[in-house]
């Protein structure tokens, strides 16, 4: 961020009075422009005992396999935001049943949030950021091109939880992974 | 928003190509500005039987009673977030036990996030953006002086299962109230 968006004038990046964070502030305006993590909310929606993925279509991760979940926007919940993603990105109307999974990933400023759902019936067909969509099996699962760690640990516990027969809500945070020298 | 952040040109409000809702768009450099929710996280902590709570110094609901609660910060997991919040405000170091409550409330672009969490020792003291902390018992809560609908709810839902003997996350939505004519 180089300009303030009410005023235009340039930006400093300092600790405002009474705050202990560096913020973009105005050098003109004194308007302070905070920003803070995002959310996205997205869904593991089954058909009977089938698992509804996308394989991405963008970037990043093109190719890879994900579940349905995008950024919530600015004017629903977050129930709304995973069912709209789930319409726009794999075609599937979903019945939501509850939050299942959250992940913070404070690193990249972010907070992924899964529910459970079910398709309203077994149609789905791929949106613009995706390249195909697939209903798989809990051994059909691609767990070598999945797109995102997020990705990974939410399926691994919603299998666990179905083989247990008892879901809970998890929750946990992802650190970076270790660069290779 | 007025201008962009990346090179200080004017911005439109219109829906950028592949879209579906508009967005502040540079019409110089063509930086698209997205807006999305932000994530207000707190906890409901407890001394024994006592439940923490703090009176706002500041507006919104200046002098009205409310759980440790703000704005998430870039660079944390919720987890942290709570505890950051409960100490900034309520001067009270927390063990974080388990998510509590997720409320969404759309129109005014938040999601609130409660933990539950534990006072390590009965020590608390108004932080900069409290008049006063006080750990109180159930029948002592200032139920008609609470400064949010979501505090309200989880305050209902955290003694419904206290009494209960069994905790659950709970997940709601607010909506608007009814303007009286
Ligand atoms: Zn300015
Ligand atoms: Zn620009």
């Amino acid at each position: 961020m180089r300009y303030c968006n009410r005023c235009g004038a340039d930006v400093s990046f300092i600790v405002p009075a009474g705050d202990s964070l560096p913020r973009f502030v105005c050098n003109s305006c004194g308007h302070i422009h905070y920003e803070n993590p995002r959310l996205v909310v997205g869904c593991v929606a089954t058909w009977e005992e089938r698992i509804l993925i996308c394989r991405r279509a963008i970037e990043p991760q093109l190719g890879f396999w994900t579940l349905p979940a995008g950024f919530m926007e600015n004017g629903e919940t977050t129930t709304e935001a995973a069912t709209r993603e789930t319409m726009e990105e794999a075609g599937a109307k979903i019945i939501v049943d509850a939050p299942f999974a959250m992940v913070s990933i404070a690193h990249i400023n972010q907070v992924h949030l899964f529910y459970r759902g079910r398709l309203a019936s077994p149609d789905y067909a791929a949106g613009e950021e995706s390249l195909e969509v697939a209903l798989v099996a809990a051994n059909e699962i691609p767990w070598n091109e999945l797109a995102f760690r997020s990705v990974r640990h939410c399926l691994e516990r919603f299998l666990e939880d179905r083989a247990s027969g008892r879901f809970q809500f998890h929750e946990t945070a992802l650190t970076p992974l270790a660069s290779t020298p």
